[in-house]
């Protein structure tokens, strides 16, 4: 098989179905796949998302707001926010379910139930 | 404020920058803004990503595998991707963190700490 | 061998272990130990503490320390902290792991760790 | 104030509450109480539980059933449960709620909601 990256064409497709399929490759090529069962990677996708909280556990909502300008906390940040929407990829691509398809019709519904305008949803 | 939605042109840009864009509209529009400190969302999409793996926890692998054949289930899946993807793109939004770009660099770097063909890496 | 609770003495020890008997018996009766792998528990536990944490992911540090003014409120922290202690307990049971002999050794080695009266560990 | 464990009595009570009181003299030694608001012992004790639950999340349920057998990874576990119950313990500190009873009340209250010999909670 030819790897489709291995030539002079742009390597990394900055868009979510690029980043899905070499998420698919990668596992594949290591022979991940029984390890991705949706049980396992949902667990993975939530102490992923842990690793992120735990950047942020005992930090002021003041303090939180500047993590970025700390190069050393930017990438750690950064690293974690990889490794989530990774998981995130993966699960979806194991249950055929269209992430972007997903998040357009939650936000549709929501703005059905929460009217802008109204003072009645004072948190989120 | 005119509705950047509410015209001609299609409803539902199904590209991740475009619900990003109406996930900040959606907040602004709601005043939800002081809520979304970095810490508030790293928590939110925490809680979030432990809601999809809820629906999880007591099934086998093989049962887990078989979460979308249930009408049901594969909507409650659906949902709770939706949210997890939502706060995940939130955070990125008010860290000034690109999530595409993010996780491009990442799997560069794992394609190098993990080569294809080699034993020494069982398990993700 | 008698039931400890099947009497007229007070049904209801207040210590862990008691606890914990009472919590093993309860899930033999509904024959669920096949759903209490270690992995099943260590699962629910996650989720549950997710449950705790929902109630303040959007509270400022200060409306956190008056969550328990609130008698609704005050109900549900109670009812997650009892759920989270909960599958802790079942965990320990089904790994053999003491939880109090595991703490104690840990604070022994963090007061190693950490001594008191130096100025360098300035967060926990 | 004398220290009740700087003495010739044994040092570490193995009780909740004796354990609960060594957590709160090792946080205030270190001045760490203005980080300890429930909230953010909440998002530490989320934090802990997933660290626990990293360490089963590729393994099968039969494998999850053996981690202790291998002493590096019994001794991890033993650690991450300690994290857990400290925070607990912690959170349960400052918010005056007691963990004991919280339990105890809530298996009152699951012995009614699931009476035993009754088919239909076929699931935790």
């Amino acid at each position: 098989m030819t790897d489709p990256y291995d030539d002079a064409t742009p390597r990394r497709p900055l868009d979510l179905a690029g980043l899905q399929r070499r998420l698919a490759d990668f596992a594949a090529a290591r022979d991940w796949q029984p390890y991705h069962t949706p049980k396992n990677l949902a667990a993975a996708l939530s102490v992923e998302s842990s690793e992120l909280l735990e950047i942020f556990q005992w930090l002021t909502p003041e303090e939180s707001a500047r993590v970025m300008d700390d190069p050393d906390t930017a990438h750690r940040v950064t690293d974690e926010v990889a490794d989530v929407l990774a998981y995130l990829l993966q699960l979806c691509e194991v249950l055929g379910v269209d992430p972007l398809g997903a998040l357009a019709a939650k936000i549709d519904r929501n703005e059905h139930r929460f009217p802008a305008g109204r003072p009645d949803h004072g948190s989120p």
